[in-house]
């Protein structure tokens, strides 16, 4: 289409000029002079430093002795609050909306960045309930050691429940980023909003997301490729804050690839649903959740050494 | 098996023996004396900062001013056409059937590598597009950054939208190394050949797949782990080009889990897809695929405690 | 809920104190004092290297010439077997039950080191019909180069048939950090233990998941997100070592999304197994197993505009 022997000619300045002229009339997609956004890189690196606090000895290179412990968790401590509170006072002033002065979101982005840490006991209360479940559930594990060291659940829903804490305290972006660069490294979606409690187990992970206003109960089991979303209205940006993903009540198992949807659903207590099930409505405590026998047919194929797959016969 | 105490003593030149002597007699998956391929970290490389050139500002770790991005710009522009034109060089090389000389091929990716970042502007218009619809269609994002700096979906597009200009251009190799990288990142296998309209959204896009031959409509949703994919049929390199996958037309939403399979297939406009649904020919458009109200059962679990899930019932 | 002006006050030494008391009374998430862990990082680099012995020239950045192919060869192996026999080595030293001496576990760490390596010349014959497989079975696939370049299978599949031969030897760890690692990378988990034919090819690869007792006999094809999965039982570690994933004979296909559960299900040779159907019982030789034509309603939704999807109805 294009003219061969002029486009040869065209310079990285004429290149740039038409790459200008698009960033002065598309908007939506820059972010020019504008305020510094929380890096992705110093979040990530903050996020893998809180993993080490919150399993000590298993994230770090070398041993770590008993001896060395008060030190080794101060040091790590004392350089992620300087982190954290940097990035977290880039985010406050993303939001700033009523027009905080600096000084005060200084002060407001250390004070959460303290309150968050000191919920670093009670996460780790919950994330040994969590590795407990997974040992348990799971008669391929070996090994609690392994369950720690190689199952992806353990990193996501370590993550999740950090970021969790920031969302409820308000901070803006860093939660999102968090359990993104989790789900980029499990395939597990957990949204930070979504209220997770204990002795919570997804075995495989990948695929499995679980949406913002979720509310998932205590020794809930889950499988990969599990979606818990919202139905898609056309109200958008509406239904911000409003229920939107299912409630999962105490000792639930979910199956591989079933979809559960609805701020009004209800999975009552003790139920089990079955894989690929989409379940849109509640159901009552211990369910079973199962296709119905007449849902496929078994045939005969033609010819053995075909792979065809006619679906209209 | 083996003699233990024999194994012992093997040596590293016997095991590079052993090594030699499968290279030499196991061929198909060996490279050796061949043209140079395209190298996989110099793409990731060109890939991330063609994305900083298409969100200027957002994936840069200082703040970009409008005073410097004429400049800022330039040197970037700079640097990506002769690392590019390296690339595109090395995969045209790979396959050059026709015997072109050393110069054709070089000035060929040099034309090649002018006319793809001429496109940047018109995937810039397309982009701008689908940030808006991932910001319309989510009440979960905070802001139209939080959708740029944190959701997969705009990573996994944009480095579609850029393959499928090289896809154009029958540059081998590149592309598809481009959207696998993407892949590896997102959970989402965007092929860099499927054609998409505008207003472009998936959520949480883990899991989901659209095959070479698909059509895609404007203002199309989908959801994580949708597949649309074509027929395994026997024929396989010999169906090379041919129409294998599906055509979605505008306003189609699809749910997580379902598979749309077939190059005959086509979902009409303004249509739904539920969540899990297996679809096979076409259906008009506004139609509401879902499944049938009789493909479940819900029963009474014997016992509350237990997990056991017996599917011989 | 905490009083804002004590909170600033926290110090690093309160912090501190705070995590010290959790590491003292929550068990089960520390690992101090205890013996080195393998180190995952080391594995990942081994993983590397052993890639590149497996497809020499594939994964260099530089043309590999036949002539340096002995060399460079000895000089990879030689720096694998070290690094590969000290990561054995703390993988016994951790499993070390019945007390072996120190130059016992080295010893064996030694043997099974150099016994694994003898081994790639067989997974070089078993990955070379994947290749194959791979290539023959997709017409989008370019080439035989772009398959083994870029397509997530490749890499997949032969850190599985890697790690199941260490699996095999009785090495804990090293094979599952192994298998997870390229899990996030390729959206795939595929066990160490499962035993898998020739000819093997997964298309797209992300969501599936193969389970540790599966028996994949030879040129089975599958998608995305399959699971060949245990039922969930009460019996939880009770079960280890019990068959508990299903049988899949040869030339089975296995559609995107479905789901395949128990270890006495048996899919039988020349079967094909549509999309997101849920099997959980056996079915003879040369079956095709589809949804029923009943199982979805398709109906005209009332308003195009709309993308309400009231399962109501």
């Amino acid at each position: 289409m294009l003219n061969t022997a002029a486009t040869v000619k065209l310079s990285v300045t004429q290149l740039t000029d038409q790459l200008l002229s698009s960033y002065a009339r598309v908007g939506g997609i820059n972010h020019l002079d504008g305020k510094n956004l929380p890096s992705k890189s110093a979040i990530v690196g903050i996020a893998v430093d809180l993993l080490r606090l919150l399993f000590p000895g298993f994230f770090d290179d070398k041993i770590i002795h008993s001896s060395e412990l008060k030190v080794e968790t101060a040091i790590l401590l004392d350089s992620v609050i300087g982190r954290l509170e940097d990035e977290i006072h880039k985010s406050f002033e993303y939001s700033n909306a009523v027009g905080n002065s600096k000084q005060e979101l200084r002060k407001s982005a250390h004070q959460t960045t303290l309150e968050f840490l000191q919920q670093l006991p009670c996460i780790r209360d919950l994330l040994q309930t969590d590795a407990e479940a997974a040992f348990n559930g799971d008669p391929a594990a070996l090994s609690k050691e392994e369950v720690i060291v190689a199952y992806p659940f353990i990193e996501a829903i370590a993550v999740q429940r950090l970021a969790h804490q920031l969302y409820l305290k308000n901070v803006p972006l860093i939660p999102r980023i968090m359990t993104e660069w989790a789900h980029s490294r499990t395939g597990m979606d957990l949204h930070p909003g979504a209220k997770i409690g204990s002795h919570f187990f997804v075995d495989h992970c990948t695929g499995t997301v679980v949406g913002e206003t979720c509310n998932i109960g205590n020794h809930v089991k889950m499988y990969q490729g599990v979606s818990l979303i919202a139905r898609s209205l056309s109200g958008g940006q509406q239904l911000k804050g409003v229920k939107r993903h299912p409630t999962i009540e105490d000792h639930v198992t979910v199956y591989a690839g079933a979809t559960i949807m609805g701020g009004d659903t209800v999975v009552g207590a003790g139920s089990t649903i079955g894989a690929n099930v989409f379940l849109t409505n509640s159901v009552p405590p211990r369910s079973l959740v199962v296709p119905d026998a007449f849902q496929y047919k078994v045939m005969n194929k033609p010819d053995r050494q075909s792979q065809i797959l006619d679906f209209q016969i």
